[in-house]
């Protein structure tokens, strides 16, 4: 399988909607076929019965929207770890060794996930604030994959799920916020206080249990029984969003009027650090764009772009630097490749 | 009394003997007049007295060696300060309100103190390794003052001095030491045992008490009684030095060779800082200063030069930037005009 990192890359593109808040939108719906024990029950036998009833889905007559269907097995370590960097598969199912199988997009964009936790994880993610469109997305494959098989599915309950928190609509709609502002004028308790109130779940860039980092936060449903996906996706993108970005846009403006100096300091100490370091950990590098993220949507600076460093701060994980540099790539080099991949961009 | 800080500035000249290691040499000699008590013990009028008599050595015949005679009462805080910064006086005597003056050339490389700790303190300092010429600048100075007064002398410990520790030749050498090198390599242990060897005192940049700021260690002679001049002078520079330049060149050597990336990264990295800071302390000023020298003397960039960095070490100060920027320059725009200043001279 090859992948083209630039090439349609759902985050490097142009007049991304509210991008200077939300990096990006994902939905992704958990489902399991009747019939066969769950992936964590089930034999080899049974999960290769599954990817086989599954590989149909990427026999669509439309070409455009063609999925390709690739046997993890048969992929290699670097691209199933790119995998996990793209939040397609989980760091603990990278390992495993039970036939598992994912249709994708070359972009990554749009995917059937075969034998992860459930038999099927139907993801789509976009750049910005599009919520309803990766639903439509995921609801598009929701379809067509309940053309080919019969979904598990309890009248009471609804969808079922190897996880009891997945057990319903099996969906999760998630946003990947940048709120710089709030952390820099010491609000952020305002938006852990509205997920609390709206049953919603926040967590750091790595996702659960990890600390925050370049200011990044997913904010996601945490409940997906009682509801209808659509209640689910308009709960985060019609009622939590738009006053959160709101704050942070007003937090921003006061930043950019009372603290100027500071905010220029660290704009400008940043863009230095990342065009002239020989060697950064991907810490230090997302820290950094996430600091000129905030000095671009405040014109501190004009020579990137949001895109670009969107793009960056996907390319600069170490199983994306071995499929930029070589996957052979040995780990003490990393450091030193992705401060070259990054040096390229923002010195230019 | 108007001091140009750009013009012969003793840091700012080409082809430093040595200046790879040795940023610069100072020679001090205290004295004190016979007949007058110490300062510590002296009235205002007395102080005036010793002025007065010693206001004799600006009145030379040579035009190129004239002192200029300033009383320090006459001199606003900011200069004041700004000799605190050069080392000629010490912090402690720059807020006292008995008589003091200095004679001094632009430069502040040759000066005379008069009424600091001692009546008569002789220095002149000078860039790299120049131990003997400084020796040679303040025993000139020693003469021409001898001319005019009679010093307190006692034939059996020599000059007597305000403290003991300056009692018998009243002269201390020291030498400003840059030693990256060996830091990086955790060799500077092997500098503390010289020192201890040859009973030389080992300080951080700022003087006794204070840790190291950017590797800089000033080295200088403990004992000034039982010795000569000569014997002191060269303690430093014939005995200590040579072993001690060729340690940190060899440090530096392996580091040249075996940490190469490392090395990169940490001369870029500082350099990218300053070259986009908008606020600097001047302790990150002088740690990026120290990591770019070394960078510099290890051919890894070559668009500043040692001069220009020992002369932004020097600049760097609050009391220098006020008397480039403007004396009422508030506290909290000292850091600002700091990276205006160094900016400037890397960006360029």
């Amino acid at each position: 399988m090859k992948i083209d990192l630039k090439r349609n890359c759902p985050f490097n593109s142009d007049n991304v909607p509210n991008g200077d808040v939300v990096l990006s939108s994902r939905a992704r719906l958990a489902r399991n076929l009747e019939g066969f024990p769950f992936v964590n029950r089930a034999t080899a036998s049974d999960c290769a019965e599954v990817a086989s009833l599954l590989q149909k889905i990427s026999n669509t007559k439309d070409k455009r929207s063609a999925l390709e269907w690739v046997n993890m097995d048969e992929l290699d370590t670097v691209t199933t770890e790119l995998f996990v960097e793209r939040h397609l598969i989980s760091s603990n199912l990278s390992n495993a060794t039970h036939p598992r199988a994912i249709a994708v997009g070359p972009e990554l964009s749009r995917s059937v996930m075969v034998n992860e936790e459930d038999h099927i994880r139907i993801q789509s993610i976009r750049p910005g604030l599009q919520l309803h469109e990766v639903h439509a997305d995921v609801h598009q494959l929701d379809m067509e994959v309940e053309e080919i098989i019969s979904y598990a599915f309890d009248s009471q309950l609804g969808f079922l799920t190897a996880c009891p928190t997945n057990v319903g609509t099996g969906a999760r709609f998630s946003a990947m916020l940048h709120l710089p502002g709030l952390r820099i004028i010491k609000d952020l308790q305002r938006i852990h206080n509205a997920c609390n109130d709206m049953s919603l779940a926040i967590r750091g860039f790595r996702g659960e249990g990890s600390g925050t980092i370049a200011d990044l936060f997913q904010v996601s449903n945490q409940v997906t029984l009682g509801s209808t996906e659509e209640e689910l996706c308009n709960l985060l993108a019609n009622d939590f969003l738009p006053p959160v970005l709101e704050w942070e846009r007003k937090a921003r403006r006061v930043i950019a009027e009372k603290q100027r100096s500071k905010l220029e300091d660290q704009t400008f100490r940043s863009l230095g650090l990342l065009q002239n370091a020989r060697l950064l950990t991907s810490e230090e590098a997302m820290k950094c764009l996430g600091n000129i993220r905030l000095g671009v949507c405040l014109n501190v600076i004009d020579n990137i772009t949001l895109p670009q460093i969107n793009q960056l701060m996907i390319e600069l994980h170490p199983a994306h630097l071995r499929y930029t540099f070589g996957k052979d790539l040995p780990d003490d080099e990393v450091n030193r490749c992705r401060a070259t991949l990054i040096r390229n961009i923002v010195d230019s």
